[in-house]
């Protein structure tokens, strides 16, 4: 690699982790699925969402990433442009290539911890811990400390219902 | 400079620009105030919001740019935690400082579309154009077609507030 090229990559590097600073979201949430073993799934997913306007950005992420996809989320309301969310959510990716990422490049933003329980949650479902009621209220406990996909009743409730999302994969 | 001091550099040059990517607002607007020659004034500002667990980040522009000032904007309402703006307002530290880096470190979402209309604004503004009223009428046009900071009756109104904020200089 020519020293220009090295600095290139530094720079996108930092954009990237900047990018996710402030667009980020490293999301867990549970939901119900009668095919799984014990009734219930967990739905991994990083995400980064932008308008159409700024597409071109999630597509820096895809390229440098090497996995993911993009979907847009059609918007019919007053709003002026649809929504695109860059989502990576195979755990193999997720293990591989974006964790790695982050925990070579750290987050400067409060995103860190929530960036932490993600690696937790996903080293236990690695592990498949997530197959026994006691793994799958562990990991419960973690996502209710994290962002707001799973409500805090979660515990409590037999079922949570992931929100559906109107994608469509582009 | 080291060899790792010039990588560290450029990797929090590319983070600035990522995070400003996701969560800069360079912002015009036009306020009535009656001790200027014409009763307007134009009001100019770069301007990163986070909430006070991210406050560090904030923290890090400030250093990098060594200038502006992070301000409060205390919240009585439900909401978890307030929220603190890293602001720059000076003229001459826009010009000097935050436009000529953004000149050489290209945005890469829909923002870098602000920023150059931004630069025009501040550029105009520098050459006096806003004490005239066509010049000011120049600037509401181009303000009219940036973020929301002014309404689009505002070359119909003969009045534009510009918003108050609650803030506390930290």
């Amino acid at each position: 690699m020519s020293a220009d090229d090295q600095q290139e990559r530094l720079k996108i590097e930092g954009w990237i982790l900047g990018f996710v600073d402030g667009e980020g979201c490293f999301s867990i949430s549970i939901y119900r699925n009668g095919t799984t073993r014990n009734s219930w799934q967990i739905f991994h997913e990083f995400v980064v969402t932008q308008g159409e306007k700024s597409i071109e950005s999630l597509e820096i992420l895809r390229n440098f990433f090497k996995c993911g996809n993009i979907y847009v989320n059609r918007r019919y309301d007053n709003h002026k442009e649809n929504l695109y969310r860059y989502c990576v959510r195979s755990l193999k990716d997720l293990q591989q290539k974006i964790i790695p990422f982050f925990e070579q490049n750290r987050l400067k933003t409060s995103k860190s911890e929530d960036f932490e329980k993600f690696v937790s949650v996903i080293r236990m479902i690695a592990n498949k811990s997530h197959c026994s009621d006691e793994g799958l209220q562990n990991i419960a406990k973690i996502i209710q400390t994290m962002n707001r996909k799973v409500p805090s009743k979660f515990l409590a409730s037999s079922e949570t219902i992931r929100q559906e999302l109107n994608t469509t994969k582009i």
